[in-house]
Formats: structure tokens, sequence, C-alpha cells
């Protein structure tokens, strides 16, 4: 997890990353959106590029202008932004509503997450949950 | 979630989460975890606590010693942090295997995490998931 945070453990990136998720990909609506600065967004544009979870495509010339598209790759982290944003929303409400829900395409329900033991078919409580070090790696 | 990330969106500040919920709780246990600063580590707990994510509670006099509990509020971010551990453990592989594992403490079976459409009961693809923005929200 230590490298995954070194890739998207900073606001902006996964607030650019949530972004494309739900639809935005130009500069202009990034800039709108987030109200990031030009220099910082471009900088974690190109980190997001490099990492390999956004991809680059022209859409205009002259002058160019490009547009970012999420790879499969930044898609993995669409549990993890579900789940951070129910957490604010939980925690930290808006007077108005969620500001954004996840939704089933196909019929506009929102989509539920859960966890579950796959041997013991329940779904433990937070008391019930053991993280476990791969004692491989308890030395390192 | 952009109001989650100002508290949690720092690499330190979730992994100590992370350190936390996997049963650490002493400031020399995460220095020696983590490899962070005494500084960096003092005042991102200092942050943790203030946000109710932890409580301090002394269990040594003379000198005082402290140890940081997690709250139901820090429990709230688990699957946050295990998506985030499965998500680098698929692109970000170590050659010893997954570094952590989170595990149903009745039996040892490592937990499955999913997303599931309730209406029409199947788990859709990411090309079925949209984003839906709060139209409440849409012009703040």
């Amino acid at each position: 997890m230590a490298r995954s945070l070194e890739v998207v453990g900073e606001r902006w990136t996964l607030l650019i990353v949530r972004d494309v998720l739900l639809g935005n990909c130009r500069f202009e609506e990034f800039v709108e959106s987030l109200g990031i600065t030009r220099t910082v967004l471009a900088h974690r544009l190109d980190k997001l590029v490099e990492h390999g979870l956004l991809e680059r495509h022209r859409y205009q010339q002259r002058p160019d202008r490009y547009e970012y598209r999420p790879t499969a790759k930044a898609y993995g982290l669409l549990p993890v932004l579900a789940h951070l944003m129910r957490w604010g929303d939980e925690h930290y409400p808006h007077p108005a509503g969620p500001p954004r829900r996840l939704v089933h395409r196909g019929c506009g329900s929102e989509l539920e997450f859960s966890h579950r033991c796959p041997r013991c078919e329940i779904t433990p409580g937070q008391d019930e949950v053991n993280g476990e070090v791969n004692p491989a790696l308890r030395h390192i």
C-alpha cells in the first residue's frame, strides 16, 4: 500500500482520477471542477499518464489540445473512491445531500459495496476483521 | 470526497490509519513500521486525534506514554484501505506476495470485496458504472 500511495497518495491525484471516472476529460473541465492551479494540474496529469492511469488523446490541432481517458488501472481505483465518497458523506455530510453517487448505468440504481467472508458466507463486523502481515515480509 | 481528502489525503495519514487498524498503537511501533520522522509522526497523530479517528490513552506514567486506538470513524476507512491494498498488490506486486491480507478473524479466510446493483442483482462491469452529480450541487 505504501507503493500505491506514492502514486495516488496525494489529494489532487485522487480527485483527478475521480473526475476522470465521472466523465470529465479535458484540462479546462478539471480546472473548473477542482479549483486547482494550472501548474499543479499539468504536473499531476503528466504523472498520471506516466504511471499508466490516464491516456492522452489529441482532440484538436493548432493549437493542440488533449483529453485524458482512464485506463483499466484507473478503473481499478473505483471501489477505493466509492468507499472514500461514502465515508465522506457519512462523516462530513453536505447539507444538500451526497455530492455524487455511483450508479448502475443500466437502471440508475445506486451501487452497494460490501465485504464478505467467502467461507462463512457472512459479512463480518469491524471487530471480526484481522490484518495479517505476510510472514516473509515481517522483517524487511 | 474533497473534504475526506483534506483529512486523510496525505500519504502518512492513511498509512498510520492502516497501521492502527492492523493492531499497532504505540509511537515507537509507528516509527519502526513506517520509517517516518518523529516530528511528522507526532503532527499527524495530533491531527488524527483532533479529527476523531484516533483516541489517545496513557499507558505509562513518568514519563507519560500514550497509545492510540482507532475509533469507529477510523474503522469506516477499512474498505478504502482494503481496496487500496488490493490495487497495489495487483499493479505493484511485491515479489514475496501481498504484504498484508484482511481476514475474517473467526476462520482466517481472506475477505472478498464487491460491488453490486441491488435492483438488477448483478455486479456491473466498469463500463456499466456511472458517476452522477447531485443536481443541487452542480453549480456550487
